[in-house]
């Protein structure tokens, strides 16, 4: 059970509420967000007067079971059903009309390439430009990224393209380095739990793509968006990957009902990855097309200019012609959803 | 290792192949298709001349490792890159430009409901109704079906709506009864993988919907349907609905990307269930616009008048409206992959 | 919502009570099952009288969820708590105190092996023998079995070692024919949920072993039990044989928890099999030792005179010394349960 | 493809084999580890000198695919085949003849609570202690541990009893704070994939408790802990904890066969968790049986005073009564093993 705090109650009313519980025999913890506390109840031995509770100065609510979202919550009332927009740098959205192509390659290697890359994607309509300088990979003798300077070719990038630039984090120890150079911060599928890289993202200012956990439930997913929002950070972009399944003949599993169901239930904007999603190319253009039907505000495509060289996840890369041809046969099923490209 | 035989090999052909193999050490096993025969080797014990093999009289291929498909390969030459064409009783085809949506109830409860449903769904734009007379259930203690007098009823459906009857098979002992009655028989995804009963409607003549096993892999899936069509009837239609998964918001995760990959690999038509697949009647408009959206030639759907009364399934049903506004919404999605309604 | 009846109901009290719901304005549907009727309510329109119905002569109860189990319910009162025993042919049972060790080939293949590995299991502890005649195979262009010849050479081995056999029905068809050979009817994993099949073994006498489909809950396990026990067989031995996971190192994950878990929700005995639960051979020995630590009824190993030439299923298979090796080693770990081998 | 340099290489000889590869005209990447490096062969174009490779100076193996383990691997030669006993602060060893037993709350509570629970484990033979201090919650409005404070009171009880301490570090930002407190940092199964903490923990001299992921494969699993083992510390101890399935009675599905596989492919020591394995108090006991029957190094068990006030994951915990007769319980199966407890 917990107790939800107005945002303009003081430190003292949150005490108060504290020794109430006290007083009703009921040990509590506080957790301070960055714009409300909630105090958590911690097993309740028999009876507690629950009214008197509500009627406490600056209780807002009083839940009885561990309610996923509260940030995000499209029914929490007062605007909380218009869907939000997030910023993509300067000048583009997510979350609006407009369907945000967020594309690039899957590791940074060299910086012709990235430039090649970068401005073929933003010729063909990207919004912005993916791409990871530093790499989670399963095996330490895996190329694990360029790191710093990887962040500057992206740096680059930007200038000659304009296009802002989507990259991950990892781990908390990087986000000071990260977000300097980052439009949006990536918290990818492995980190989706790492619950102090989530608070560390939320306490600054750069909007946070975060991808789904391969393993993860929706109300898990939702929860990792509510520690940033939490922490302070309400710009959060969701992100479709894939989940890992029985079957065999794709890397993951695209579940693309999670597209509508994020969007009946929380005003964050979800965008799909098809390329990690299935982790073949020739599957890419298809689930694309299916993720714009159901709904998704966006889409994260791995371009590569010679997939077949790529470090990492070649299999998955379109080249600048395929992801082309993409955009253009997206146009109609935009149309069909009216939204634009 | 198999040897395919020529489909115009005679009995004495197929012989002098299993006694070459004799003379080389190696038992075999021959299985007789309805068109073709294979010869199975059993196990070889060191080495064997091969080409001796490929050489015998009427051997069309001598394949390495078990192949997953003959019958529906796309790449088997002579046609076989074309889609095939499934007809759904005298006047629809499955697998064509138009696609095929297939509706009615989970269950056949009364017959005026059905009948209501029946007209409601023709008018809609439904190419064939849909309804289990038998019906497999998790507990003996929930309804089983009405068996032979749901099949009448639905006889009477198509009298009066000219609507062809797609209904489940459940065992071999049912081919025999259900068949008369309908246009196409159903093999439910519980019994995706019993193998006498896809022998049983690989031999007889009217088409068959064959639904994925919620937790078989694409290879199993299509296996299955190379049981049917080793047994005689190529007219098999492909149906996915959803797979087991970690999901805990829907019933099951429905993965849309095996509708690109089927198209890809074998000449046989898909269709997509998002009612299954989803378990939530809100998901299922979304979910078939994405459906048709990544090329499925046609979709399921499960249409009640009053879908908080049906027996079974009720939460996933669709009222004739909401059918309605599905198949209007439908329209420019179809109109976007150049297919028809 | 269901009605118990007791086991004692005439018709006309079944009758009776369905136009009490009737006159309540209440749809049912009525469940002979062998011993017993179960009245299912179907979709209540508001309120109904319930002390009415629990007063009707010969209701046992009004059951408010789909209970899943009756049948082996433990706490279902009057000596359900004990343990059931099943016998296994005239001389074994399955459930007491000796475990229940049942071994053989994946598929019958030649007589003279079938003899030789029947003897060697009956010599180093096996209280039956497996093999199955009748095959469910992934493909059609794999071997399906000798079918009757298979199950002749069965009752051969039989008559020289006085094991009872344990073999596989795949179809209600192959009921009458395969029944009079087996002293055990096995339901394979495939068919866990083909409930026509489940009726059908059901209503013959023979003791059945029911293996786990491989993503099959445990409600539906016992649920297909409850088929068999509802349609009047009573002798139902579960089987655990690991299910389908994102696993890569075995063929199935072997979810041993279940069975302390089958053992306190219900009376019927359970055994275990690491064959096909780890589809590898150097895993049958350990993962026997922890079955049986965990509580296991018994054991179910796939013997093969020489693996490495086996048709199906040769990775998973043990040599005869190597069970005997096995069946040595367990008796520690039978010791430490106070089991008997 | 990689090269796997000698332990005693020069940075010049690695250099020189990075130059050897670029005149073949192939990219390349230098992983550092702490006691060699390892040169990663970025996608090859064409051919090239395999052989001249393997002749350069220092060069010790090139081997053609990703190997998951070089650290563990049992056929690494030179006593690689024995198993690795692992220290647990200054008296106790996982891995050698004693079973290890780690026993405690999940999270660190009262330190009157801490204490009981230590004097009780450790008096019925644990020979750790485990206890949350930063605990890793789905949602921000759950208790996120008493940090620092639960570390001191941690460091109290093993004060109080001589048991060392086995905790959770979750962020690399984190693991100078906890470091100093505990006897062995323990990397929970959420971070399993976070490879800047592996690379922290590896990075530091304490013994580490390494979590499988619970949508983790044996060889993901394998290469976290090649990971802390690169970054130059070999003392990992790891743990199955469960796996995320389709299976509804149970928290997690315990996939035992990971133990004697893990035992067979490397030389590290594995240890179980059947409380979160499995979720509920009552399964416990019996898997503890099974995990040692199947040869498990240890056990890692939740223990409470009070399971149903406990903070976190009560109705897995055991009472202290339940822990001593779980202890008594395991000793025939010890036995049967030839490991002591």
């Amino acid at each position: 059970m917990i107790v939800v705090m107005n945002p303009r109650s003081s430190r003292e009313q949150v005490d108060h509420v504290v020794r109430l519980l006290e007083g009703m025999g009921v040990n509590s913890h506080v957790i301070e967000g960055a714009s409300q506390a909630v105090v958590e109840l911690l097993k309740l031995d028999g009876e507690f007067d629950r009214r008197r509770l509500e009627k406490a100065p600056m209780v807002d609510k009083v839940l009885d079971n561990p309610v996923p979202i509260l940030a995000a919550n499209r029914s929490a009332g007062d605007g909380a059903q218009r869907p939000r927009e997030i910023p993509l740098g300067p000048r583009a959205v997510i979350g609006g009309k407009k369907l945000g192509i967020i594309a690039g390659p899957c590791s940074v290697e060299s910086e012709s390439g990235l430039l090649e890359t970068a401005a073929a994607v933003a010729d063909a309509g990207a919004v912005a430009l993916r791409g990871g300088a530093f790499k989670p990979r399963t095996s330490p003798y895996s190329c694990q990224g360029h790191e710093e300077r990887g962040l500057e070719m992206l740096a680059r990038a930007r200038e000659e393209t304009g296009l802002p630039i989507v990259t991950e984090v990892m781990c908390c120890k990087h986000v000071d380095c990260v977000q300097p150079y980052a439009d949006v911060l990536q918290v990818g599928s492995r980190n989706m739990h790492a619950t102090p890289l989530l608070k560390a993202v939320g306490e600054q200012e750069k909007p946070v793509l975060l991808k789904r956990g391969w393993s993860a439930t929706l109300e898990e997913f939702l929860l990792a968006a509510e520690y940033i929002m939490h922490a302070g950070n309400r710009n959060v972009i969701l992100c479709e990957r894939g989940i890992r399944t029985h079957e065999e003949y794709v890397r993951n599993t695209l579940a693309l009902a999670v597209v509508p169901e994020v969007k009946r239930v929380s005003n964050l904007p979800i965008i799909v990855d098809p390329s990690h999603g299935t982790g073949k190319a020739h599957l890419v253009t298809p689930m694309c097309n299916a993720a714009v039907a159901c709904g998704a505000d966006g889409l994260l495509v791995e371009v590569h200019t010679a997939p077949d060289r790529a470090w990492s996840d070649g299999a998955q890369a379109l080249d600048p012609d395929q992801f082309r041809s993409l955009i253009k046969g997206l146009k109609p099923f935009a149309d069909a959803c009216q939204r634009e490209l």
